[in-house]
């Protein structure tokens, strides 16, 4: 690993497979899976204690390239690179940072367009739905194989955020610190409605052909229209009010036609087509549905009794413009994690960019984490 | 005319044709069309004096059918029989309620899905595009057919709201009152890009076939996904979780696949197919496209001087939980019309309605607007 300032240098996805059969791990839809590969990506060291561990979830798009580069030519760094490096927020030269993909992807791990064992074919749509807890179950098995017994923190905003829910109501001794970010512990029908719509337009593709496209035309069209809707639920009025305005695409005057015409509009193309250069529409199908499905109220049928075994110090954080996972959301967890008694702290950034801030404001969430992790981070008794 | 307490009884649409070549109306696009045929439906009668008429203008996809019956066995009456009739908001007692379809549709006004008079084929994309100040025109026209010198009151929700906004502008002397109800004075950026992405879904269809599908299978999917957009919108996220909550389709537990499985995905499924058994996939194409280009402040470049005009006493309305067409909308044309000293009363109703507000509030809406009419009313001069 390369270094340069402030950044993890150049790094390299990592993959570890488990759940060989007979072992396979036993999903919540009552069918089975294996083996399981999961993609991931470490930056800085894990101490002799093995008490410095974070791991770090992204949301529904993203992939276990968190930080750093893969070249010295890559055009961008990994994900939350603003937020990952020496001296920032997850301060490598402190943390051990775990990035796990997650299953049902298609960025490395096992998902929809891996080989079935079974047929030597890819999955399509016999690959069971998988669900937010599957996915921690399998991120709970690479954590035990790096012989971590406990995380310092786990961390992740919107789909990663249910997973840090999750992980905190299933394994509470697993952890000393959770931060769900932009979050909430169940996808409102709102939430579901764009979801549905999504799905309906990749199902609408005629190359979709019920899933088994792989090695021939795959469904661009459709998945890119689900990425538009998802990218408009991603950003606020008052965003695009300041980003595109009114504005139309290289000129004044509309030429009165179909074609893209408003800078919104080409930039949701944009989105749309650079999008499904890189993902997989079945994946999408899967995921979307595993964010339907979370509800971690349930089976207890409340927020507070569901959350009852928590142990961990929170910081829950919801940004005010956000209205996919709008602050009430965060609220209720709070309000449950308060009610058990659990050191929980909660901060609503004030912020014009929705959903996609927990991307984009580095500095105040930055600011937030790095307080959190030193107030309540590694004991001082722990070897660095 | 049949009557029955409270509605208007058996009604009719109408039909009316202008704009005969050679005096076709000139478009805003630079093109011309003609001839036009307007469809329309009126309630009560037209006092001596002509002074007690009222027009109405339906939203994007409404049609010129406002109130009672076309048949007694009709399952449902007019979309808007809950304000019109006798001693209804809009007293077809007292006024005289004219309904307009508006140019660009399918609801028997020329449109895309009418016979090109030049090729004895249907327009389809050869149709030009219209805007809201061509439907407005095409409006005049019909107005001007009934011997009408100035209307009491032009009234409209949403794409309806936009029309009585231009009326204003462009004809201040036609009317006496505007009500323009959950509008805007222009359409977002995050409102235009709902729009494009339903044109895309619908483009991507491979039955639109470029918009010739006429007298073949229509691209019903493409729509569907369109309309169900366009629901999502026209709820809030408190309508939503009040109506479906989080509930599964007739059963308790998840079934794994995907099926419509949540109330609110069969909701939009419902609404989808229902739609695209009434609507043609063209007109949603120029309808959606005429309120993105909608911007009442041009070409002056300034609301308050666009709207320098008009002399209509206003009441201008909004709904608290509608976020397409938010209450700072409505307060922007507010704001411009008082600092032009016109009359202007708002008022912003508390409801989880969201945009739909506009034809669900009944009660606070009609009182309203019952009031507005009978202060600003005929004048007691006036023969009844």
């Amino acid at each position: 690993m390369s270094s340069e300032q402030g950044s993890v240098g150049i790094v390299e996805t990592q993959y570890r497979t488990f759940a060989e059969p007979p072992n396979h791990l036993e999903l919540e839809c009552g069918r089975k899976l294996g083996p399981i590969t999961l993609a991931y990506e470490t930056y800085g060291h894990l101490n002799s204690a093995k008490s410095n561990a974070i791991l770090v979830i992204h949301a529904l798009t993203g992939d276990a390239h968190a930080a750093g580069r893969h070249q010295l030519s890559d055009r961008k760094p990994g994900w939350w690179d603003n937020m990952i490096g020496p001296g920032k927020a997850f301060d490598t030269d402190k943390y051990f940072v775990i990035c796990s993909n997650c299953i049902g992807g298609c960025k490395g791990s096992t998902g929809p367009s891996s080989i079935n064992p079974e047929t030597d074919a890819p999955y399509g749509l016999d690959f069971p739905m998988v669900t937010i807890g599957d996915m921690v179950h399998a991120q709970k098995l690479l954590v035990d194989s790096m012989g971590i017994d406990q995380l310092l923190c786990v961390v992740g905003g919107s789909m990663g955020g249910m997973q840090v829910l999750q992980w905190a109501k299933e394994y509470p001794d697993m952890m000393r610190l959770v931060i769900p970010i932009a979050s909430s512990a169940r996808l409102s029908p709102h939430a579901i409605a764009f979801d549905a719509v999504g799905r309906h337009a990749i199902m609408a593709d005629p190359n979709w052909s019920d899933g088994n496209y792989y090695g021939r035309a795959v469904p661009s069209r459709g998945l890119g229209i689900a990425r538009m809707i998802g990218h408009i639920t991603y950003l606020s009025d008052a965003s695009m009010h300041t980003k595109f305005g009114r504005h139309l695409q290289d000129k004044a005057c509309p030429d009165y036609d179909f074609v893209t015409e408003f800078q919104v509009e080409s930039y949701l193309n944009y989105q749309g087509d650079e999008f499904v250069k890189r993902f997989d529409a079945n994946s999408y199908l899967y995921l979307s549905k595993a964010m339907d499905y979370f509800d971690l109220s349930q089976p207890e049928g409340d927020l507070r009794k569901a959350l009852s075994a928590v142990r961990a110090a929170s910081l829950v954080v919801s940004f005010s413009s956000d209205w996919l996972f709008p602050s009430y959301m965060s609220k209720e967890i709070v309000s449950a994690l308060r009610r058990n008694n659990v050191d929980v702290s909660y901060a609503e950034i004030q912020s014009d960019y929705g959903h996609d801030a927990f991307l984009l404001e580095v500095e105040t969430l930055g600011r937030l984490i790095t307080n959190f992790l030193e107030y309540a981070g590694p004991r001082s008794s722990d070897e660095r």
